[in-house]
């Protein structure tokens, strides 16, 4: 085939290509890419309701006589439960803006790092939370307030089940967002496409 | 220099190499790689020295009429702190026997990803234990135990503390086990030499 090319020096000269070309994406890896991306946003929305409604029955858990703020384990718990719920919130919006502008909110550099340090940091807070409030709890069942008061105590133990439910979703975040940063340590990329 | 070289074909052959040759380390490379291990080890002594410290002082509280073998939330800081210190114990030998053989007890790629596991298991285990052990200490003293015998309650405030501290040093294992899986993800080996 090379011997039909023109052999006295006048060549097509090849035009040049659009001076903006988008990066390569093939089908199959933004879709894989997207669908990582929504089960992110999976974990971060059930991590913020868990930890919405343990807050919420926490801090309303003062109709009789003791309340919720008499007690230091308590009192962890509707604090822990409340800050989650408010990093997971802003996380969901981070993460609907990712989808949405397929960049992050930050730097990349800046925000695998983010993400990846304040889940490792509020799994934590949540699970040390959960594990007070259930600790005292016990305490408290055993002391004669929960048959003084019996609801009390039942709308707390439906306050540290589901920040251990938050934890659980917290911690699968977390388990994502580490895979990200060591993508982004490897390739460059939060996703290697 | 190419000149001097015989032109008639009579050229001496390459003697061959010895069979096993040893892969190639720099000093300074082997000297970073026992300073890691080095750290990797003290950090497991410390976590071992808490963890054990954390046990006994739990275990042997039980001097007066309240034991610690009566409050669930003792029980799982003297059964936590144990079981750290026994498996803490097992990473220092193993810590010991790749710093004087330069290899790893399980195959490599069971090793790093064992040690990381159940650094992040046992991390979680220690922290709650010390969170749900500290919640329980603080409503052992609003009531009127401590009054009765402070002993007991000052030796659970030990026990707690040394538990926080072996988690600590558990925690920071943690990091360097997690670079350690990282690296092996990266390059095929523990270390990056």
């Amino acid at each position: 085939m090379r011997s039909h090319q023109p052999r006295n020096g006048v060549v097509d000269t090849p035009s040049p290509g659009p001076r903006f070309q988008p990066p390569f994406h093939s089908t199959v890896s933004v879709q894989k890419l997207r669908r990582v991306n929504l089960i992110m946003l999976a974990f971060r929305f059930g991590a913020f309701c868990f930890s919405l409604a343990a807050a919420i029955f926490m801090f309303s858990n003062s109709s009789g006589s003791p309340s919720w703020h008499e007690f230091g384990a308590f009192r962890f718990v509707a604090v822990a439960s409340g800050i989650v719920a408010a990093y997971s919130l802003f996380e969901v919006g981070a993460s609907v803006w990712e989808i949405a502008r397929a960049t992050t909110v930050f730097p990349e550099a800046i925000q695998v790092w983010f993400d990846f340090g304040h889940d490792q940091v509020f799994a934590y807070m949540s699970l040390s939370a959960g594990a007070a409030g259930a600790a005292f709890a016990r305490t408290l069942r055993s002391s004669g307030t929960c048959t003084d008061n019996n609801a009390f105590c039942i709308q707390s133990y439906i306050s540290i089940g589901l920040g251990f439910a938050g934890f659980v979703f917290l911690g699968l975040s977390s388990l994502l967002s580490g895979y990200r940063v060591v993508c982004f340590a490897i390739y460059g990329s939060r996703y290697p496409l």
